[in-house]
């Protein structure tokens, strides 16, 4: 997980056909999910032979870690600059409209890339339960070193505990994108969101 | 989905062998996803022979609409008679407590039981979609109407917008639950939840 690029034994071409696979394979479970994508379909959306495809994978498991790697460096990806820069009211109320937006874009449709496959995954491959920790990890940690500024340059008050609130809002984010999906609405990612905002205000020095 | 029971036509004996078909199901999908739940394992699982299955369900997704509403009967079942009384800041502590407790029973493994399927389902099977919109509204509303007794009782606020309180909850849940399953930890469930009770205690009268 933590190296997500490939590894360095490929060349150049190789790393573009790999790259091909992952970004196939990617779409397709953003889609449909993890069960519902076959290799096979994998192999013809990204247009490879099987033995080539097997070149780069050993298997589904290890395909769907280099997905989960993916996802997570696209949904960060959409989200910087913002999501580096988290440290004031005004920079947490525009992620949370760029969060909105996208889906709005979207139609609500197809949920958190990384948290779908967390609620298929998780109990089921300890080795890809390991990458999705990672890869929330990698969500979270900008959001609370954002938080832990504000309370370091003053604007949140000294006890404030921005660990937890960090975590409380990839939470809200990770139920709100659930609800909206599932109803098809915005409303309950950004209200989600809006909550979790309100209450770190309450806690403006 | 409001109509939970089996179909009145069925004698006291079939009821009961539908009702083991959808519970059998219900255990397969909750541990493995409704992808990797074919009906031959939940024929197994139920003691039932194909034909047996095929009486009582069309097909699968008839079936999963069945464990859908069975899925919500449980998660209602287990959070009674707390979830009908949400209407102090204690219960709502009391239930925190029970939701954080389930989880740590379980090695916070499985999830939501039915955020799960609505994650694999929503942009799947419109049907489906449907009933977990209607799913989550069975649990959303006496959340609601907890937090609008204590709005007009006085014990919050008079403007409080005890709605979108109560929608923040439910996302906090079920993104807490999510992380919760992908972490191994309750931390998330918690704080998540903790962070909403915060924020409506902002709103105490």
């Amino acid at each position: 997980m933590k190296e997500t690029a490939p590894p360095r034994r490929l060349t150049a071409k190789g790393r573009a056909t790999r790259a091909r696979i992952v970004a196939a394979a990617a779409e397709l479970v953003f889609a449909h999910g993890v069960a519902r994508t076959g290799i096979d379909d994998v192999r013809r959306a990204a247009g490879v032979s099987a033995s080539q495809l097997y070149h780069y994978f050993a298997d589904k498991d290890e395909l769907m870690r280099a997905v989960i790697a993916h996802q997570t460096d696209g949904v960060l990806e959409v989200q910087r600059p913002l999501l580096d820069h988290l440290d004031s009211f005004d920079a947490l109320e525009q992620w949370r409209d760029v969060l909105v937006a996208l889906q709005e874009e979207r139609h609500c449709t197809g949920g958190c890339p990384i948290g779908s496959i967390a609620a298929e995954l998780a109990d089921e491959d300890p080795e890809a339960r390991a990458d999705l920790v990672a890869g929330f990890e990698r969500w979270e940690a900008p959001i609370r070193e954002g938080l832990a500024r504000m309370r370091d340059r003053g604007d949140l008050r000294a006890d404030t505990d921005t660990d937890a609130l960090a975590l409380a809002l990839l939470a809200a984010l990770q139920g709100g994108l659930l609800l909206t999906q599932t109803r098809r609405v915005t409303a309950p990612l950004r209200v989600a969101l809006d909550t979790v905002l309100a209450q770190i205000r309450t806690h403006a020095a």
